[in-house]
């Protein structure tokens, strides 16, 4: 039964789940949705770290075979499926697009997260004993986000640091400004370029407003209108949890 | 008489310029070199910071048009150009590729350039006043670049740090130990993650040794040894400088 079957892993529709969900929606690629519950962490849990051994999503299972990195799946599902290609047609053209959207994996994306991860620690763990906060600690596969968290618990960035990382944020909005050559990122096309930025700028306008606003970036904003209009971005940010999800969902035969 | 024309800008045969010169052989792709003094640090001259703002290499430039990162190069090379596909004729395989190329971009090239830099740079400006080195800073275009320069010229890293860098090499290392599938890293057919890995690997057999030898990474030494084997490897490897390049060269007509 596993044949022919497509399955997406991933939290909440914003930054990288976002990412993969939106494709799979603008091409009209049926799958399996396994909504996690990432406040709960259940990414670290065993089960799922036999599915991704890095314990973060999203992960696509197609027939049975994982692929990891939303950027890594996305190309594979245009390359995948029929339907609309987000990817331009020409070399060229789709050097552009990953230039951008190893921008946002490499630049944009962790200043970003940097900064909402230092917002959102202590909410997240305020419930926890230190035993259970280092019991959580314990099972995530990669050091690198062990320290992370330790380091974001304990609030030992300075001012300058974190100061730092938000001029990466408002260095990769200006970027986007500069850059945007049409409608889409690319020009005329819409493609996986507009879906890697999207996916970080979603909250932005509400939450960076001194970064993202009329005046300091016209045309992100005016492109930002835009892509909530398109239907698939608004059918994709209506995906919710399935009723009852607080507890962690396993996927059936796994 | 710039149309038709390939040309690449590149230092030696190290790193990211080897990632990006080793397609060009193995495919038999004719093009123009043009090799810069990185030492001197070229990149950042104003005629180059022309040709790619972030003042790095590699770039290619396509019949006038310009190409920046060595890994979006390296797949443009490969839709672009006849010879030995360089990459998995599906898109798992391409995929799997992907998240090689992609492993080696965010985590293995940042450790193993952060502990080269830390290690070369006072060599690379113990020539210079303090003055001429705030003006090499200045015109550095990337301030991320310009923070590393600084600070590693104070050599403000702690051995915790330090360690901490090398530690992502030896997972580095590891993780390839682990995840080669055959001759080649994805099995029967040498593509593209072969070419990123080893442009990181070249000389860790010499300098790191205790991380990259046959105990401990006996599958990754067998593989090394067969990269050295491959006429591409060896005549990438043996680029010089051109006569008299000490001093910038300008292409013709730039």
């Amino acid at each position: 039964m596993e044949l022919q079957m497509l399955e997406l892993y991933h939290g909440s529709p914003a930054a990288n789940s976002l990412k993969a969900l939106l494709p799979l929606k603008e091409k009209g690629v049926e799958y399996v949705s396994h909504y996690m519950n990432l406040l709960e962490f259940e990414q670290h849990e065993p089960w799922f770290v036999k599915i991704n051994p890095n314990g973060q999503v999203p992960v696509l299972v197609h027939d049975g075979r994982s692929i990891t990195e939303s950027t890594v799946i996305n190309e594979y599902v245009d390359e995948s499926f029929p339907g609309v290609p987000l990817r331009p047609a020409d070399a060229y053209g789709r050097a552009q697009m990953r230039i951008w959207t190893k921008f946002v994996d490499e630049y944009f994306c962790p200043a970003l997260s940097f900064l909402g991860w230092h917002a959102m620690i202590r909410t997240a763990v305020k419930h926890l004993t230190p035993e259970e906060f280092e019991a959580r600690i314990a099972r995530i596969p990669l050091k690198e986000q062990r320290d992370k968290w330790r380091e974001s618990a304990a609030q030992v960035w300075t001012d300058g640091q974190l100061e730092d990382w938000r001029r990466r944020v408002r260095t990769s909005i200006a970027r986007m400004e500069e850059g945007l050559r049409g409608p889409w990122m690319l020009g005329e096309q819409f493609t996986l370029a507009d879906v890697s930025l999207f996916s970080m700028l979603i909250r932005m306008p509400q939450y960076y407003a001194e970064i993202v606003n009329d005046r300091d970036s016209p045309r992100v904003i005016e492109w930002y209108g835009r892509m909530m209009n398109r239907p698939a971005v608004k059918e994709t940010l209506a995906i919710q949890p399935p009723a009852g999800a607080e507890r962690p969902r396993r996927s059936t035969g796994r």
